[in-house]
């Protein structure tokens, strides 16, 4: 975070009062220096950059809705910031690239307070800064009704270290990064503001607010080729093996006593009369990342998880059979669906 | 464009009723098979792209928002999707880049018809086809508001052919593509339902609708190095020439009987008691070049012109004077200023 062009206490300019070349003016200031390989950084009508070399690019892009994606009464700004680059950085890891630089589309209510566009550069900085990610450009636009924040990132991996979705093979075993649904619960812990009720509560409120993309296991794992495929849980676990396998013309079996389920996540949904566990399976946003790992491979993969500092479980595995089976002292049970956009 | 997904004539299905996985599958049955340089395409969490050697990548981002950009009412949804990609392959034109691929951020109101979506992708992908622009990527959320389309497209330049705002030098001539006031005009004549009444109010809708952004102009001046700086019109001819001089340290005087007038934009603005030239220099969305030429390389810059069918012509000259000047008959104006997003 930069210290440039604070906002005066009780400034309670918006975005409406400010115009154009004043609010570009103020998101320059917080921009740090540029790094040697950006030849020609924002204020252009592109950026141009040099290439690491013998590197494949790595794009994606995701985006943040107002009334989608989150509630500004619960969600502040800064997290709306860190989030939008988390949810990208999340899919760089999951394709074993390491982050470069990312670009900043905004969409922005007259009546957004500049205050809080402030905040909203400043959380997304900070996580940038912490994964040496530069913010190359952008765009800024009038929005006549929701705040949107849609980030594009890109990254570079070695032509033999990229990690699809589609690589899975019958055999190989399901792992799976930190714990499930965190997330979920801590969406209707921010909303019913409990994130301060204990502190099992505010480590779900914190996942959900802040996600700690996992771009270092991502990178380790692609570079010490421990896992055949790799996919992040941005629409939650049952999902995520559903495109993994789909992809990868497998099914799975899920092992349900071996899902590590975020304590707070358990006392929050056991305290509203919720399956902990079939919440947290369908629940989305915990950005987390599931390898289908060779049986033979699972020490390298303990071992980027060590070097890494990010725990993980093994939690089933991949199948000929096509099905998708969640399992449970021997009984089955079909998966169920994930998150969906639209319906 | 393609023929695949038809919608049967009288489909009245919406986004809403379609569900995230069948809208993903409608877009990928009309995407053009992947280039060779796509190693990773659509459909995973992220695009993996092999290099071109010895080039720089370019990056650009813009967006369009309903009620900001352009109103359903009289902008077909093939259009939206067309000047969604061209406002960025005019970006990258300006910086001499040749275009390679893009992705494609769509916020979609529930409510949105299909068939629309279908449409906005044709116009896009017909405008990708003819400049060999690849679609590799992107993303679909819900909007609770405007239909939001966002592109980011990228392309490549040789470190030497780089053209940027900042380049122009006291003496350089300013020379400008085409003409301007087409497309303030030709919102007014979209608005008002006259696209149909008469040849030079369809060109000034054509351009305001469909505009043709200068990829070959802003690649052979780079290359053959004709100009020393270059920026797009998209905010108008007055703000392209205060962007550029403010980069460049310099100011300018434009020679306002030099300046090229769309023919329907002298008729439409006439006929509505509007000074032409002003509505023309301070009107958005001509998408033209404007570049800064040394005056012993004015030969090169028609040759470019030639090459890539595009007419040019010279309208003032950069000076050490940091004034901006609008010249007629020796009688001296201030450039008025530009077109303000957010006031």
């Amino acid at each position: 975070m930069t210290a440039a062009s604070p906002v005066p206490a009780g400034d309670s300019s918006t975005v409406g009062d400010t115009g154009e070349a004043a609010l570009l003016e103020r998101i320059r200031a917080r921009i740090p220096p540029a790094p040697p390989w950006l030849v020609v950084g924002i204020g252009d009508d592109a950026a141009v950059l040099e290439r690491e070399r013998n590197r494949l690019d790595v794009l994606t892009t995701d985006v943040l809705v107002e009334g989608v994606h989150f509630d500004r009464r619960y969600v502040p700004p800064d997290a709306i910031g860190h989030k939008a680059l988390a949810v990208n950085l999340s899919d760089l890891a999951a394709m074993g690239a390491a982050p470069r630089g990312a670009m900043l589309s905004l969409v922005l209510p007259p009546s957004l307070p500049v205050a809080d566009l402030d905040a909203l550069l400043d959380g997304l900085l900070a996580l940038a800064l912490r994964h040496r990610v530069a913010l190359v450009g952008g765009n800024l636009a009038r929005s006549p009704g929701p705040l949107v924040v849609d980030v594009m990132a890109f990254g570079t991996v070695r032509r033999r270290y990229v990690l699809t979705r589609a690589g899975a093979r019958p055999g190989d075993e399901l792992w799976l990064s930190g714990a499930i649904g965190a997330a979920a619960a801590g969406l209707e812990i921010c909303a019913a503001g409990q994130a301060d009720a204990g502190e099992a509560l505010g480590e779900c409120a914190a996942r959900f607010l802040r996600p700690d993309p996992r771009v270092r296991l991502g990178v380790i794992v692609g570079r010490t080729r421990a896992a055949r495929a790799s996919i992040d849980l941005s629409d939650g676990l049952a999902d995520a093996v559903r495109q993994m396998t789909a992809a990868s013309g497998t099914g799975a079996v899920l092992d349900r006593e071996a899902l590590p389920l975020a304590p707070g996540a358990r006392a929050w949904f056991e305290g509203h009369g919720v399956e902990p566990l079939a919440a947290a399976i369908t629940g989305g946003e915990d950005y987390e990342l599931l390898f289908a790992v060779p049986a033979r491979r699972h020490r390298a993969l303990l071992a980027a998880a060590r070097l890494s500092g990010v725990p993980v479980a093994r939690v089933g595995r991949v199948t000929a059979d096509r099905a998708l089976v969640l399992r449970r002292e021997g009984r089955d049970e079909d998966l169920p669906a994930g998150f969906a956009h639209f319906r």
